[in-house]
């Protein structure tokens, strides 16, 4: 998507790989919404540690990562013996696996690549078919989130008012996103609707890098409280509700994504409102049998009881706070003007589970790069969406 | 309810009356969670200010406060000229009321007292009334929610989770509060309960001044996130919903609050979890007719793209910091320590409605000090409960 920066204007993508330096360069998502900046990791060691540290998040983005971690440590190696090259792209994989153990998607995309390498009869040979496969996965999740795009822009009508929680926009993958595709889609055919923002506490995903993301493109948005959904939908004044999603159960078309998405999910069918969840089919799971059965992360109460933002602070004190805001809570500081207030209690603690399930019958479509389906259709469709018995 | 401060702790009512000294003694609402004091208002144009200003808000509260400022208002008058007399305490009555000219609460207790006051027949009858009659308001708000408590208690049953929104509580009333009463009194019973506080964003009564109340009284509780509450509901750890209202619509049913209430409704109808709105008779609407016609306010959107707290400043910085975080918003900050962050994208605005409306057909039951009605009910034992033709 575009990103404007002093004045100008220009294409950008999350992910993207620098042949010439053999780096890969990141959009520096801790900093945003504040600061927009690419870094470059020249190593497959700091791309692993841009992985870890959150750099880059979101399933297709951190895929993409670790694809191009996986073709940069191969390209790095010098020498001709295969036997050696082999051990060292085992380490370069192991390496960027353990960054983000629990996530699919790093793993996924790397095994492509492995596969893909082993063609290859020479090291020369088998570093370039590394790279051609980790371009090849980033351009094929740029061609599912437009496919997503083309399907789910059928659904956004003129003058429409469109809620969406969280962020699962071009930022979470290579670029577009899922569910902003549809929304992306609908500016370049020139529609006008506008797009209200889930805050989407405790991290404030939504406050923060959907409405960035919506504010590069020029699109009509504001930011609510999690709370004012309900009030709004009362009102008349959403029509349409898009999310991504996390994990979707082929088996029952059970949706789980961040938190609140169900609340909004029931929200919408008590009013009679669209509720579509916009999804790559990497993200099916289809061996789960119920959503109960999936663990929801229970993440630190640090991020209820307080916020991250950024604070008009005098240069002199800055690094002070900087090492300050390190102790508040043991995330280090993102930028000098970044900062976290302690909002609750200082006496309380709080509950904070980070994911819930949002089960089929409050969804009307899912709408993936194959089409839009009825939840309960994924499975009688699994094969033609990518089911592998 | 009791307050614990370097270890002791002691009885304490939100608005108290000193004689000796002619002063209104406050809670400072602005300093919690983070900072617990008492302040004394030593004349009646600081006490104004001090409702102005929001040191003590919530209905009963503030209704206290201005029946005691005008009591204190007519206190400090010196000589015996009735006449004077009057048209000083018609002075100290319209600055009180003009504090905040939308809450009808300050006018109706002010008006009780000036009523009980013209039974006197000197000016020193007169004052002596005046400070019996604020008295007796704060007294008779205190017996209300105790009312409340005895009636609500009922609900709470032996490890109950118990989900609270915003804060309706003591610091809101005089004493014990309205949705937190039942809470209290099945604590003085011995049961066990535990309590979720929504945060309740963008202001987060929930986070900082329930929490701290529940805190303060040892009673077991937990933040959560307004996203969280759907998740609990769906994995049954919430077994009753207790919230409070500003204005409860005596022909309809139909309970105003804070932003989210109506959304905790929908979600607890769904699982089937008992709502119940706990109110003074005092917030009972006998007039409007349609809960369309509640006037919703728009709050300024600074609320919900940022959120104030407590950070970890060097003292060097504080004073600096005290005027760039008055820069921020144009709120003065409440303590050194306090400080805004800008949490969302810098370029996006937001949508901010204060509250909202809740049908009676999600409402199990409506708490008040003269029992507990279904909504549809109020009207028609609307004698009883304070309606006056």
């Amino acid at each position: 998507m575009n990103v404007t920066v002093h004045g100008r204007t220009r294409p950008c993508r999350t992910v993207t790989f620098d042949r010439a330096h053999n780096a890969v360069r990141l959009v520096e998502q801790r900093l945003l919404p504040h600061t927009f900046k690419i870094v470059a990791t020249r190593h497959f060691q700091e791309t692993a540690a841009a992985i870890r540290d959150m750099v880059v998040r979101g399933a297709g983005a951190i895929g993409a990562t670790a694809a191009y971690g996986l073709a940069q440590g191969a390209l790095a190696f010098r020498g001709h013996d295969l036997q050696k090259f082999r051990r060292h792209v085992d380490t370069v994989y192991q390496t960027l696996k353990a960054a983000r153990p629990t996530a699919v998607d790093p793993a996924n995309a790397m095994n492509g690549v492995r596969a893909t390498m082993l063609a290859g009869k020479t090291v020369a040979e088998r570093q370039a078919l590394a790279l051609a496969a980790a371009e090849e996965f980033a351009d094929e999740d740029v061609r599912h989130c437009e496919a997503i795009g083309r399907h789910g822009v059928k659904l956004i009508r003129n003058g429409m008012k469109i809620l969406t929680h969280c962020n699962a926009g071009w930022l979470a993958f290579v670029d577009i996103g899922s569910a902003t595709a549809p929304i992306y889609a609908a500016q370049a055919q020139g529609k006008k609707f506008h797009v209200f923002c889930d805050e989407t506490r405790p991290r404030s995903q939504g406050a923060t890098l959907t409405a960035w993301e919506l504010a590069q493109q020029g699109i009509s948005h504001q930011v609510i409280a999690d709370n004012a959904a309900g009030h709004l939908m009362q009102r008349g004044e959403i029509d349409l509700v898009i999310v991504g999603s996390d994990r979707t159960l082929g088996r029952t078309g059970e949706v789980t994504n961040k938190i609140g998405t169900y609340t909004k999910a029931v929200l919408a069918k008590r009013h009679g409102i669209p509720f579509y969840a916009a999804i790559p089919l990497s993200t099916i799971d289809w061996q789960l049998k119920s959503g109960f059965d999936i663990p929801i992360e229970e993440r630190h109460e640090s991020e209820v009881l307080g916020a991250w933002g950024a604070i008009s602070t005098p240069r002199s004190a800055l690094s002070t706070l900087r090492s300050r805001a390190t102790a508040e809570d043991g995330r280090p500081p993102r930028s000098a003007r970044r900062a976290y207030v302690r909002v609750a209690n200082p006496t309380s603690g709080a509950r904070n589970p980070g994911f819930d399930v949002t089960p089929p019958d409050l969804i009307t479509g899912i709408i993936t790069p194959a089409g839009i389906f009825k939840p309960k259709e994924l499975w009688k469709r699994r094969h033609a969406l990518g089911y592998a018995n």
